[in-house]
């Protein structure tokens, strides 16, 4: 039988330690860090209301913090904040992961799955926060986690290359970007892809090789973009 | 020129009747009633805050009153709650948008922009209580806005039945539901679709007319849902 009681103490000290906060209730402390193979009562509700939770604190942030900037550009930035990417990172920098309870789970060897825990782990956290100690004190609490994140920019909620790339075809009146992947010999752990992009402006083809399909496209998309800007 | 101060008033006081509130700053219930055609300092800021702050408060609302349901029942049921059509019927029944500032702008008898932009008024209206008056008062002031549609069920976030029909085909191992879509000859504002559907366990191929694609395919679902499980 797992110790529940131990288990509970190792996450009741890190929350104390690291956001210098004692729950009034410890039962949704343990909700917060339980997987589901750990407890039908797992972190999995919580962590739906932490998601809420969290972008309306970092939407309320940039507001304030930006009063010029337009719907699009405070939409954009908050879509990158909450995403699960920049959670899992900072639930990454806290170790937040090292504290849940599971049962039979390959969250050591498998990566994938220790960063998608990571993040949700980091949002039942916070959900279980706003339960605990209301919305004032949790924006105060997500406040701290983001600082870094949160440090002042001249310009926020910048659209991606591929989307400004898009835009800049449409105002010549020319066709959209046309995104070729072919997927080259890599294993199925650590893939590798070709992105080829071809536009009406460039005779040359241009590719990239990434591991992830997005990220390709990106790239691509910023290199060509670069590439129009200086021959104009 | 549009007197804005007669306007703003007629604003204030629907605000006033409607909500019993007062704004301490004015400039904000202004914004909020501000389409761009009539101002730059227009609601799509408070409309971008708004949309977060409504779906943090029926996520909690939801989560406290359905302590059974899962994060998938209470995330469908959320996202059914804030939907824009959701919050255009509320908006509608405050008659918010006969209170909205704007220019040259065909509201009377464009009604798609008409409920748009009905929705866009009750989140900007909800974006400015909250920067107004805090978590608090506009959790109290949503709550009473939403309390019909959060009269208590006994089951919330149902599968739609294009969903179910889905899983079902797949929990028998047999191919996915396939539909095709047919517009029928109707004028460009008044459409007419007639929606196929076609399952590997039903010889007969079911069809609905609707106004809406959406909506017959979920009608055309309903009706083999209720065949199957009426032939069990």
């Amino acid at each position: 039988m797992i110790n529940k009681i131990k288990d509970v103490n190792s996450a009741k000290l890190k929350v104390k330690k690291l956001f210098n906060y004692t729950f009034k209730n410890e039962t949704l402390l343990l909700e917060a860090f339980s997987h589901k193979s750990f407890s039908k009562k797992n972190y999995e509700r919580l962590e739906f209301l932490g998601d809420a939770v969290i972008r309306v604190v970092i939407s309320n942030l940039l507001f304030k913090k930006y009063p010029k900037s337009n719907e699009g550009e405070l939409s954009r930035e908050t879509q990158i904040l909450v995403s699960k990417k920049s959670i899992a990172k900072l639930s990454n920098e806290y170790k937040l992961v090292d504290a849940l309870l599971y049962k039979n789970l390959k969250i050591k060897s498998n990566t994938s799955l220790r960063t998608s825990i990571s993040a949700n782990l980091m949002e039942s956290l916070i959900g279980a926060f706003f339960v605990d100690a209301g919305y004032i004190k949790t924006e105060i609490i997500i406040q701290n986690i983001y600082k870094d994140l949160l440090k002042k920019k001249n310009k926020i909620g910048e659209k991606d290359s591929k989307t400004k790339l898009q835009e800049y075809m449409q105002s010549i009146n020319k066709p959209l970007p046309i995104y070729e992947t072919k997927r080259l010999p890599s294993p199925p752990h650590k893939p590798k892809f070709e992105i080829i992009c071809k536009i009406d402006v460039e005779p040359k083809l241009t590719s990239h090789i990434c591991s992830t399909v997005q990220e390709g496209q990106q790239k691509t998309s910023k290199f060509l973009l670069n590439k129009i800007k200086n021959e104009k």
